[in-house]
């Protein structure tokens, strides 16, 4: 039970003192194995926060965490969710640079977010402004930053370089339309074909897509002559398979593919003149890997405050997504896995309606 | 004609003064479209040296230059042969840092060394040592400095690091093995099972092989951990397919894999898995393009410095070869395409047998 007398406001929003969680004993199949449970609230710590949990995103990495088949593997029973966006309704007397009514995103990984409340240390948690939106924050933590730490990483681009992706309309594809489009980046993005494509190629140039090709497009496109486009100096791949077999021929001398993801579930097929005459460079990159590893970093502190501006600025938009409220997460925990390229939707639990 | 006023020494073997070299026309089987011509030898001018052909390797990628599959394409008609060694027997009268008697290699590629005698301005030669072997000499340009380079330029390899390549007992394999005695560096060596195959172990435990295993041994080893040899950084490919995916499997976090060949015809196949979790590199390395780019470099001088040391001071062997006459240079084309790898052993062209 929470002790009233320790906390300074709580949000009018909390007319319960219960927790609502989704959990986990085994890993399975999520429409299958999760279960939610109702627990009280307890006491922030002195070091502590209570974090009124607002929005958590349903990523294909958590969908694939709770199957047992993610390498990282939080301790069961667990509480799924990576990413959110909260607001500190209570907090502890030591703690120093959160107030009430700030709103919170995860600063780290499984943190849980698939419940409506809960406590944590305030190194957990990062303060983000107001001005960027509830939706936006809820999906500040990996999508947007894995489209950052992929442009800045692993090319020097400059204004007027190509850059190519399959994927385009995944959470990630998006994102990287939007910064290639603020950076002046040229963007090529491979989408798969289907019945509303149009639909789908008039959304992606409205975020500022360069040139939107289906995969049969860019088996026989001829954009780069044609439109003298410059050969593209980075790929960025979240399919594998033949997919990205096909963009990466279109690399230039010396380019390097990123692989992010593997939506084909087919493994990546590198012709051997590529890699030895082509001098094409394939490398993987891990947002959660990387986010352990730079924690603390000055690098990590700009990326959040130039996506921040961004959105704020809304250079940067969420991409299109579909709020369900919490109580019906077997909806969203179904469609999870297709949202990366299939629908095109981002599933986003809403723990206003618990 | 030669014109004896402007030399100052031909070497006493000269007995003739006709040019014997292998040409072809088109592109082909080398057996087929191979033929010898017969010329008078030319004057050199006088920023030029006459040079007497003594040995010339044959390397598979000669025979893929002549079968047109190869990206670096000479002009036709053209002479085959990138490495070899030979000897002054002429300079112009501009030349300066060569001198009558010098043993040389070519400085670059396409020199066209499957012949007897041939004209060259100083800058496409380089002087070798006497006290190299030719054998040696011969083959200095390719195979050595692409396993120098190899384990110098994708990782800082310290002392008691480990290595793993297949294709252990290729032209290039036995140069890595040696050079990873001589630096201290555990190499892991696979092959492909064969009748005589303690023979070939024997062999490249000789030259300082640390672990040899067999396509068949490497799928189920547990040397990493019985042996506590620490999980290579580093990984040498001139095999692709499924040979080249075993090997990926022992690669440390981190790691990259580096392909120089494609002996199985197979592509790369690539685990997403290796990609995004394990952190993985996939390169490419061409000894031509490096040569290209770092023609000048102190970076090559010192490589052809070390080397010429190493060779001078035994702890560096030529692989296993085989003399040919220049005459019977058949055998030498049907079989070079086998020597990586199956037989394991490297075919040279012997022009004192003209």
């Amino acid at each position: 039970m929470i002790n009233l007398t320790s906390i300074r406001y709580i949000n009018t929003i909390v007319k319960t003192d219960s927790v609502k969680s989704l959990f986990y004993k085994e890993y399975g199949e999520p429409a299958d194995v999760l279960h939610v449970t109702t627990q009280p609230i307890n006491q922030p710590k002195n070091n502590e926060v209570s974090v009124k949990w607002l929005l958590a995103p349903v990523n294909p990495a958590d969908i694939n965490t709770i199957q047992g088949k993610y390498p990282s593997k939080p301790p069961l029973p667990a509480i799924p969710g990576n990413e959110g966006v909260g607001e500190v309704i209570a907090i502890g007397s030591n703690v120093k640079h959160l107030s009430i009514g700030d709103r919170v995103i995860p600063n780290g990984t499984n943190l849980g977010t698939w419940r409506t409340y809960a406590n944590y240390t305030s190194e957990e948690l990062m303060k983000v402004p107001k001005e960027i939106g509830t939706i936006e924050a809820s999906m500040l933590n990996v999508n947007p930053c894995t489209a950052y730490r992929m442009l800045k990483d692993f090319v020097e681009l400059k204004p007027g370089d190509t850059i190519i992706q399959n994927g385009g309309n995944s959470a990630v594809g998006q994102m990287v339309i939007q910064l290639c489009k603020v950076w002046n980046y040229k963007s090529v993005s491979v989408v798969r074909d289907r019945p509303n494509i149009q639909e789908l190629k008039n959304h992606l140039s409205s975020l500022g897509a360069d040139e939107i090709l289906t995969e049969n497009e860019i088996r026989k496109t001829q954009i780069f002559k044609s439109k003298k486009l410059p050969s593209p100096k980075l790929a960025l791949n979240c399919i594998c398979g033949q997919n990205a077999l096909e963009i990466s021929r279109h690399l230039a001398h010396g380019g390097i593919m990123i692989t992010y993801g593997g939506m084909s579930r087919e493994p990546l097929t590198v012709p051997i003149s590529a890699l030895i005459f082509k001098d094409i460079t394939f490398k993987g990159f891990w947002m959660t890997a990387w986010t352990k590893k730079n924690m603390d970093s000055i690098e990590r502190q700009n990326m959040f405050c130039e996506l921040g501006a961004l959105f704020k600025n809304k250079k940067l938009k969420a991409p299109l997504h579909k709020l369900v409220p919490f109580h019906q997460y077997q909806e969203a925990v179904i469609n999870a896995l297709h949202t990366d390229g299939r629908t095109g939707v981002k599933y986003i639990l809403d723990m206003t309606k618990p």
